[in-house]
């Protein structure tokens, strides 16, 4: 099955204290797009400027994403300046300039309205909101979001989430959701909100999934369920290492017949697997020269580091 | 096989969101004594004051604890306050009242030097080293320690180190002990250090075991394992959680015929299953109430919610 993520595709300026780079490929949806392209077909929906060309666009189209659905306009790229240099696990922003990603206007060309399983990245919930609805056929949307959003744009954001199967967010944002600081608290207050299940990232302590009543739409309350981290001692960079980690996880949700407790674990799995390869190069660079042998063994590292 | 802890029989003050208790038995040989208690029989070497009547000694004794070490003396116990009004995941110190405890000097009855498996819990390292050398034909020595004799006491604390064969501790101590913040390079400095396995607690984040060539005698580098935390939404007290874990692991590897890797691995969901038994409640109170089977419970829960 195809998935298709709309979301940010953009440069970056990365500074860690591995070295630096210039304006690498990046953005979320680019990082979601090549993890989940080693599991199934993906489409993207996006907006670049004059400065993307062919060679980045062969990037996503040499793993087979459809770039149909990525608009090219007048204009630069977004582009995205920060630095890790104070610590690994939080960057300080530089520069965030919008540039044609201000007036990004997701398009879903036609040949996309088939697609069934759909990502949300993070973007403006009014955008995600705009898109949800004009896909009516999809089978399973799962989401993702920021501080900014959550602080500033509550009441739009709260319309998305009450939509969504799965939502993907990281620990900070699932204590500024729910305003909890105990896991298991925030969680509950997160699906009290309205997804259908939640996925909370925790960094290098893994990841936790969460799920209510309509999880799997059998009724059933299923307990939670917790994933260990790859480990990972040098860490080049962390840039996209939760929109890899999306990418596995849904990738490889898309690429099996139905949403079942077995299937979501394992996802969380490939998950886990596609973000621990992610931060070892700067960008996305690390994604593309992966394999899905690599992953696979990266997952079977997890069962074997985590289970009796 | 029994188990011999040395450390800290206290009274406790205790105020969380949850309530206020005064003087509560606490201390760290006495959580980890009641945890240890339902796998071996366990020894404790400690010491207490005129205010430790019957009844306290009746909370470890009816657990078949053998307190022939544990001296009292003239003076009041050790007495502990904290608050953890402000965050339930690290207390403020309120008061400690060190009384008999500041001039602790641990004597090993004769009837416990056949102890096969040594618990040095959080003291003065020169004590811990002391009746380390006291048990010569002891067969596994395990350990904790605390940021204090981290900082003002690191050569006594580097001695015992080398001497272990578990340090048992927490991420805090952890990046302390080796200057790094990554979790995988901290465990990496710390077995550095010479202890020849490490356990590294994360709170609700779970617990770490990392291992070295001579973890189980066979020279093998075995891969760290990971453990998680059983989900608590209701922390009512958290001191005494670690001790517990302590117990709950120790005890749980003294039962066994041999430390193997897969005993390791089980000692690990036992210690996580006695740590958030504990915090359920003031205190060792908690523990004063579980019963072996509540324990396996929460082990197979642990099991379920982190296997495939």
């Amino acid at each position: 099955m195809s998935v298709l993520v709309v979301g940010s595709v953009a440069f970056d300026t990365l500074e860690t204290p591995s070295g630096r780079r210039e304006r690498v490929l990046g953005g979320a949806a680019t990082h979601f797009a090549l993890a989940a392209s080693f599991f199934t077909k993906v489409r993207v929906v996006g907006v670049v400027g004059e400065d993307f060309l062919p060679e980045h666009e062969a990037v996503l189209t040499s793993r087979g994403i459809d770039t149909a659905g990525l608009e090219h306009v007048p204009g630069k790229s977004f582009h995205w300046s920060g630095s890790y240099m104070r610590d690994l696990s939080s960057a300080d922003t530089l520069a965030t300039d919008l540039n044609v990603f201000a007036d990004f206007a997701p398009k879903i060309p036609t040949s996309y309205l088939d697609t069934e399983y759909l990502f949300l990245a993070n973007i403006d919930p009014v955008l995600q909101e705009r898109v949800r609805s004009q896909m009516p056929g999809v089978k399973l949307v799962a989401g993702d979001t920021m501080n900014y959003w959550i602080s500033a744009h509550r009441q739009n954001l709260l319309k998305v989430l009450r939509e969504l199967d799965v939502l993907v967010i990281n620990d900070h944002e699932a204590r500024m959701l729910s305003g909890e600081t105990n896991n298991v608290r925030a969680a509950r207050g997160v699906l009290g909100l309205g997804p259908k299940s939640l996925v909370v990232k925790y960094a290098e302590h893994g990841s936790a999934a969460f799920f209510s009543p309509s999880s799997f739409g059998n009724g059933k309350q299923h307990k939670l369920f917790r994933a260990p981290a790859t480990p990972t001692e040098d860490v080049v960079d962390p840039t996209g290492a939760g929109d890899s980690f999306a990418g596995g996880f849904f990738g490889y949700i898309a690429s099996q017949k139905q949403l079942t407790p077995d299937v979501f674990r394992k996802a969380m799995f490939y998950g886990c697997a596609l973000g621990s390869l992610s931060v070892e190069d700067f960008g996305a660079e690390r994604l593309q020269r992966t394999t899905r042998e690599e992953i696979d063994r990266r997952f079977d590292e997890l069962r074997e580091i985590s289970h009796l």
